[in-house]
């Protein structure tokens, strides 16, 4: 989106050139903070980290939503204003990572990555209302059934991929690449969302046995120190007040 | 996705390096039949279309999921397998819109682009679920609620956009581009779905009258040719059971 600010807009941002993000520890600031992470142990890539506290709605203020009409977190200002998570992986990865270590190089594997980034994008809403649903005291059972079976679905989606089920079963790492795949930008945006499929989506880990692959996949993102730092609590308001930015 | 073959694969593919679209004519694959009759206008672009039986679930079969595991309309083969009608749209223009007449060329543009295409890629399952509850018998008053409020919301991030709400009421036409902007697959990848407000998702033109400077976007988008083309009887396999394919 376009860079405006107004009276409100925080002085940190408006008088920087420097990348900023604005986030809080929900599944789509992690995708952001993840990469960050990675492109800080790779290149020593440097930015400066604010949190949003969405408890008191500051991402729906004046002076957040002239830089993401949207009104959520994780905006990035770099120096423009990117905003939609699946979007500012991208655009850092093009800008950031110039040995295209979490990206391709080749046109039809660029697209690849694209096109499981929109595929997750369109899951996470389903993954929103489930939580949503679930967080109810009244019971609604059609409501709840059918966005577990369509969750459900969108594993076996990934699962599918994963263990080559359309490809006379040659498995794969990671979502895109060559081989057994590359970690990348794909994978960044799916994983924080995934992984908390017990405490978001109520899943148990008997119906996620169904899944060996996907469950394979999210251990061996896990394992990576960059990804555990990006969605440690350093990224937490609560835990981090004096990392909070307002509206002036 | 990667291009995988099977048994049942149709001739009309495995025997083929042109361009060929399996659709249908939902708001989806109505994204793709808009920019792809775009780039015939513009640039006498060809290609194939293959019209996909949604009632008989031949989008679920295995010759299909080979090529787009997520077993949705419309992938594109050219000759790569391309899936989700977003992605598909940033294919296109990057690979056969060599003047960018439907993009750009600064990076911050083709973020923004992107940006967008990703905002509408999570908005369209709120729309997918609210059709759903709406065609229930049952009553399901809270879901029908949130849902409808969720996507109200969506239509006033996109009317604050294109009003200029948070620019000093400096208007803009389209959603992306310097001044008031540039018709690009920003607006095609969310035009088909926010022109059926009425049928789809059951609003009344007194609840879009909130919305002006986004029923005017609608309407001048209709008012072009090849958006109207895109979106014609011609893409339904109901109308045209000749160009409907099946698996071997």
């Amino acid at each position: 989106m376009e860079v405006i600010y107004n009276a409100a807009t925080p002085s940190q941002l408006t008088e920087t050139r420097a990348v900023h993000l604005l986030t809080e520890n929900t599944p789509n600031g992690k995708k952001v903070q993840v990469l960050l992470e990675e492109l800080r142990a790779e290149y020593g890539f440097k930015w400066e980290t604010h949190l949003i506290d969405l408890d008191t709605d500051e991402q729906k203020k004046d002076w957040f939503l002239a830089l993401n009409p949207n009104g959520m977190t994780p905006p990035l200002h770099a120096p423009i204003s990117v905003t939609e998570s699946s979007a500012i992986l991208v655009y850092l990865q093009e800008q950031h990572d110039k040995d295209n270590i979490f990206g391709f190089s080749t046109s039809a594997e660029r697209s690849q990555a694209l096109q499981w980034l929109f595929f997750w994008h369109a899951a996470a809403p389903i993954r929103g209302q489930l939580s949503h649903f679930r967080s109810l005291k009244e019971s609604h059972p059609h409501a709840l059934n059918r966005l577990r079976t369509e969750l459900l679905r969108i594993y076996s989606v990934l699962e599918d991929h994963l263990s080559g089920r359309h490809r006379g079963g040659v498995a794969r790492e990671y979502l895109v690449g060559t081989g057994t795949g590359k970690y990348s930008i794909a994978d960044i945006g799916t994983w924080p969302h995934v992984r908390g499929y017990r405490t978001a989506s109520g899943f148990s880990d008997e119906e996620m046995a169904s899944f060996p692959s996907l469950m394979a996949w999210i251990a061996r993102i896990a394992a990576r120190p960059a990804a555990r730092e990006g969605i440690s609590d350093k990224y937490s308001s609560a835990d981090n007040p004096d990392a909070v930015l307002r509206g002036a």
